[in-house]
């Protein structure tokens, strides 16, 4: 712990800080910032990177998230902030006085495909999905429907941006998520005998609840507005689309995640008899 | 169509239409502004109660907004606005230079119980929705998902919100959606011969998948925190939850929303052979 207070923007680690707040300044550091008591306790209980620790000096440390830092105290440094300096580093409209920088997670693809290789695993794969608070709802429902593992494709929203972290709410530190070229990722799964199921509305796409999802299987979904690309949807084993019963043109792209990776987890769990 | 041109904050059509932005001056008024080409031709293409429709007289209007604007000139004013005016009646960053002011929905809930009452249908019960684009999403997907009826019960965010609008992506035109308290809505359901299924957690609360959702059937769910409230839930015949598999302790009401009623509609569709 430390224990002088920074009060001014101008301190050069406020001023590194702030950088994380741009994509640009997170590729650089490798880090990036998570606002919020929940966050930061669900970062440092999950053992994610956690680097430092700032609270506004004039509010009370939410005590579930002090007993993390605590546990975590000597890896980690604590900083007193103003409220200034923690405007400076924060996005929502009420921030919650604390804020954490942390490390980009450093999970190894290919290791974890090697570690999955004698087992079934269900994979989601996003291939250019843009708002981020779709990404962090996907992903937050992907680990609450049991996906083994997500692969962000080129083309997408930053993981690592402010509300895709906020949205995941917490999910992103218990997850296993890959930044990887989706391609790359599909005939990595395809070698271990894994089959790709494509969203996709194509002519000869299956009703979602009619395709298997049984043993090796990787999910894509695409684009809010776009779909799944063409050079990735070629790749596709199979197609499965969600009915439109209304006139909607379309579902939201978080929902349609849901749907389908719930749908698939179902199978899995419980297969159907026939 | 009109064809003087307002450019002053100050007029009075400007005024009355500013106070729709708020929840109060939409009680008063019992109208709303609807934004974007889009959702202005979605609005006067399902025939709902278009009064005025404001373009900013610098851009061109979209040629399928203007068709739709066409098709219905005998019943509405069309005023052209410069930029400032359509900036006070909008709440988007960058807002698409049309506006539309139209008359709250008024169709009839007893009416529509009773057109169904010899019928099955499937209707979706929101308790004490929050968040705008959570409400907005379940509108969408309850549309997609042919829900035939919504009913909004007390202490739910305000349905003509404008950013509940654009969530819907015009579902809200479409759908049979009413703004009732729970408890009466689920007496009605009852009383001719429904079924009543509440989002639970609760201990007797069955698999999402292992319900019966036939027949006349109300799915309720809950406000994002709290779930259904003790009220409406003592009401239910039976509680469905949709299962956790990760460490996550809940999911976004529009993802868990959208599994249950495209689950409900597959049962409903293709009934399971047991």
């Amino acid at each position: 712990m430390r224990h002088e207070l920074i009060t001014s923007v101008q301190n050069p680690l406020v001023k590194r800080l702030h950088q994380l707040l741009d994509r640009k300044g997170r590729e650089e550091q490798n880090r990036f910032l998570v606002e919020g008591a929940h966050l930061v306790e669900e970062a440092l209980n999950s053992g994610a990177g956690v680097v430092t620790v700032l609270y506004d000096e004039q509010r009370e440390i939410d005590p579930a998230c002090l007993r993390a830092i605590e546990k975590r105290q000597t890896e980690i440094e604590v900083v007193a902030v103003s409220a200034a300096v923690l405007a400076k580093l924060t996005e929502t409209k009420n921030p919650q006085g604390i804020v954490a920088e942390v490390k980009k997670n450093t999970r190894d693809w290919q290791e974890w495909m090697e570690s999955a290789a004698n087992r079934d695993y269900m994979l989601l794969l996003l291939d250019e999905i843009q708002d981020p608070g779709n990404l962090g709802t996907i992903l937050r429902t992907a680990e609450a429907a049991g996906v083994d593992g997500v692969v962000l494709g080129a083309g997408s929203v930053d993981l690592y941006n402010g509300k895709v972290i906020r949205s995941t709410m917490g999910a992103l530190f218990r997850l296993a998520v890959f930044v990887r070229p989706l391609p790359e990722a599909i005939q990595k799964v395809r070698q271990q005998g894994g089959r790709i199921l494509v969203s996709s509305l194509k002519e000869n796409s299956l009703a979602y609840h009619e395709a298997a999802y049984g043993g090796k299987v990787a999910l894509v979904i695409g684009n809010e507005g776009r779909g799944v690309s063409t050079q990735v949807a070629d790749l596709a084993d199979s197609y499965v689309h969600i009915p439109l019963y209304g006139r909607a043109e379309s579902l939201n792209a978080a929902v349609a995640a849901g749907i389908l990776v719930y749908e698939a987890q179902r199978h899995r769990t419980f297969p159907p008899a026939n």
